[in-house]
């Protein structure tokens, strides 16, 4: 039995707020039940210097976790003076799921950072960000192209990721903190809004899994994915 | 006339929600106007070397900006490796503040972590994070109150804390940005509800002030200062 | 055509040399065609402060590229003062592929890291340097039976890993540079001695993939791991 | 009865030495009793990034102590890889006090960096190193007159620093160490040769204090620096 | 008696290998017995900005130990996030030899970057990385000459480095690390196929040492050096 | 001709200042002409890690250079967040030439750290740094043994460093900053009071010199030695 009596294939409540905050060009709350991470889109021209004059623009991601957004404090990055290895790992996925979205060379030269903060943790704050991302992303592209500075839309569709694992023997969807910390094989998908894979990526935490068990876990995946670009459609229809 | 139609000595409207997350063990969002900081109080055994021994406790706070909380994004602290000066100075500057409010050997062998961040910026956060951290510190201590890990209670009394200046020539309390920006003057007041002073910091942005003027703002400040103690105590009391 | 007229799912020559240097408990370089690492494996009394008291052992990794092991000349990292995030990505991968393979109770507590440096890199360092690495890890399980360190043999299974990936539309194994870097879809996969996974990690570098491709990739990464396998065994007879 | 037999408004000897080094377009050693400042101002072509092209110039100033200034041994900052909060916090104090004597219009597009190092510490080494550092910046403005990189004289008045504070019930002016320490209410105060405040930061180090004491206390400070302005104008007229 | 029968005067074998590697310009793997250093030569147009337009070239060295080259594990600099400064000094050692060397007028507008990374340590490892770098820097040269990025040869000579010092009483060529680091005085000497010195460090690691001693140890340099530029030029030959 | 005249052979005027502060338990300001170092020893109970327990102490030294110290301004390494490969090789070189002077075992377990802080340069700054450490020890030694921190006198004997050098062909003794950047050769020769080498550090920095060029300088630095160890002891006399 999961907690609060989910089934497996079940996802969390999802909730998705838009504007959220007043200066981001995108600024997107998302919550996956306890999860609540905050997304902010943010424009900027020029592009980096292994770009420059190559005609296109370029999509980056920043990742953060409040220190007491987790169980117990954690340190403060900024304190620390650098960030953690799980951080840039997190934030270079988010990059390259969202740059996957977008035609870059109809973006022209601009720049658009997604920072993706943890607010509260509870499991799935990557899967949470990126599909936050994503809608913050298209709030930006919309305030470019209310500025005219876009000629066409350069969105190519949208993407989500959920998490996914075994626990206890049974292939569950979208893991909450107590089930993660305890999952025999953890696996983190990114999908597209037209089915398609943009990431997968599969770990075994404990022993190793069959190719079975990644098919079974790939279509938990699909059905969450739906389930998430659903509600950002219905967020971004609003 | 100030924006929004503002009194020269009238606040924003202040905002304070408690338990704002779910992990820490004090969490009060605070809101003056626009600025909203997030400012949540985590309790741990132990205090730092200097102190080990001697009986007594600590209390300590780190503040942060979240990359796009204001008008153009910063950089974020944690990916260039640094905390910047002005950093530093707000969270060593918040610590005294609430170390000033509690009998720290009362406190016994705990070290108290109050975080600040800033989710949106507008003017006034180091004095919004002073005044929502005291709250999100009482109810920590009332957390320890409740598993009996305090014998007393080691608070001496509220702290807030409220920004006045001078803006074209006038005095006026609780500066938005754009007033911040271009005030001539700027002083951060933090004070107790018992009405006497914490910290004093006046900056002569442009002109050299006199002491009259300083005098006119710190009686702005109290009047400022006593609102927030009001609007601390209600929170609490709910 | 691939380059030097590979089929699609034929690996470069492999090549497994122990005790490559003098003073590691194992030592071992392994080539990949003209991908060359060497992995060195150092035991050490005791364990991270996370598990001290715990009784078992711990497996970690670092990695890191020769600043010309690259074709044009890479920052060397200890000079810029950080390991990027492809590093430490990297050299996460690898400890968690080779902390699968080890029952860290029958090591009691005793930590070994495996040095995995990149002397040339033509594609494939990370899966070749997983599967040297694990032939380094047993000749230092060896080493340590030999001196009566353990009391049983810790090794669950070999690990191993290799590169597939979709270029021009054909699904391949074993991707040189220059595939990889116009690579379509690229992923890593290792699995166990056993035929199960450890880690899956697949990417759309262009256009999203389909399931199918997942699976189709999948199996060109069982024959290739087949064979990596293999050659592990047959050095370790040696 | 303070040490040395002080009256509570009376200042430690102050000696202002120019042409301390032979390099820095001004140098001064300034000595407040026993605390020694060394303050080398540079004159640089150029200004940072964020003012090139607005036709003013710059004036910053860094904050140092000799790891051996104080009684015991404090770390080199240089080999701990950071400036602390506090040198920080006192070299933007100094900088900000600096600028507000000048009229950055009229210096044109130069950047002054003051150097204030700590050769020997015994409290009050911020306000020592204003005041020190305004003589040699006075310095190096005439220097810029001599080669005549100056239209017209910059400077709008002279700064000094004082440190005032409560010590066993009594307010004093020019705290020593040993006072410092001790005070239950410090305050920092940076005045013109015009009489008009710059800067006031005032600090409950224990009990918080009344408005009343802070009036007190900005009386004693306006007495030191008369005598401070008046020490300034001697040196510099020799 | 030395290690392995050693005479006094008597180099241990010496093994230059060209071609090491495949991407640097010049790749040299150089053994002085157990001692293995590779040395890659990176061709880069351009130069550092103190040289901009200056009509000349330039020549630096990094040098590095990959952690288990040595008896126990040492830290990755990497990961500690900074280059020691014995590291440090070796570097800069190592690139004034090799900047003596050339004619830095003759050039061009190219930098030639030497990394010495130790694969293996038993001794001399310095003085291995300066006789290696210097065939790998013939190489680069040759590379340069062939792509007529030269008008003419710019070296001057070749340089090659030995290890001398005091053992037991013994003055000894070439030292291994069990004699390194027992040695009473020890000496690092750098010199030109020429006969001439480029740089001499003699150091008293225990007893202070004579003139005399200071000579003898020379004349051993010497005949160890010419030993040394003869295997460089027999390398070069081939 | 030398600036000033000098004769080949002749030093700058030598100062040398004890209680040059009053913190340290030895102070010393040096002099070499207008070169300034100012040295200060402070002992501290306890060792470093790598010697506890093994009943020894430990002399370690630190160097700086004050930003305006040098002609033009120098960064602060504080500031830019690391010490230079310079300090760290001359800090080096000046903690090897104390430990050499001292027996450790006397010592007992505590540490004496040298900082010496460069107040104005003019060439030859580390070896007046030496020269100066050495009164400083001296004096620091002297100290403990009042405190009957020491049964024994531990110092061996003085030790004092100069800097010659070939400039225009001349082989001159104590280089000011001119010559020095201008010499051919550069050599830095630490030597004791009984006549003995403990280092000697010479370098080509442009054409390579002989043996008999390094026999000549090591006469010169014979005799300006003998000067500076007339001058510590004629310091420690009064």
């Amino acid at each position: 039995m999961r907690p609060n009596g989910r089934a497996p294939e079940q996802m969390r409540p999802i909730t998705i707020t838009r504007h959220y905050t007043a200066h981001a060009e995108g600024s997107v709350l998302i919550e996956f039940g306890q999860t609540k991470v905050l997304c902010n889109a943010s424009v900027n021209e020029g592009v980096p210097r292994f770009l420059k004059g190559k005609g296109q623009g370029w999509i980056t991601a920043e990742y953060g976790m409040l220190p007491r957004s987790t169980h117990s404090r954690m340190n403060r990055e900024a304190a620390s003076g650098k960030q953690g290895g799980r951080t840039l790992e997190i934030q270079r996925l988010i990059g390259r799921a969202l740059r996957a979205a977008v035609d870059l060379t109809q973006l022209g030269e601009y720049t658009i950072t997604l920072d993706c903060d943890v607010i509260q943790a509870d499991g799935g704050t990557r899967t949470a960000a990126i599909t936050g991302a994503c809608v913050a992303l298209v709030d930006a592209l919309r305030w470019m192209q209310e500025r005219k500075q876009l000629k066409t839309d350069p969105l190519k569709f949208m993407v989500a990721a959920i998490s996914v694992g075994v626990h206890e023997g049974q292939a569950i969807c979208d893991l909450e903190y107590v089930e993660d910390s305890a999952a025999e094989t953890d696996m983190n998908v990114v999908m597209t809004s037209t089915g398609k894979l943009i990431e997968v990526q599969g770990t075994a935490e404990g022993e190793p899994f069959s190719e079975e068990e990644l098919v079974t876990l790939l279509g938990l995946a699909k059905g969450g994915i739906a389930e998430l670009i659903t509600a950002q459609q219905a967020a971004l229809a609003t």
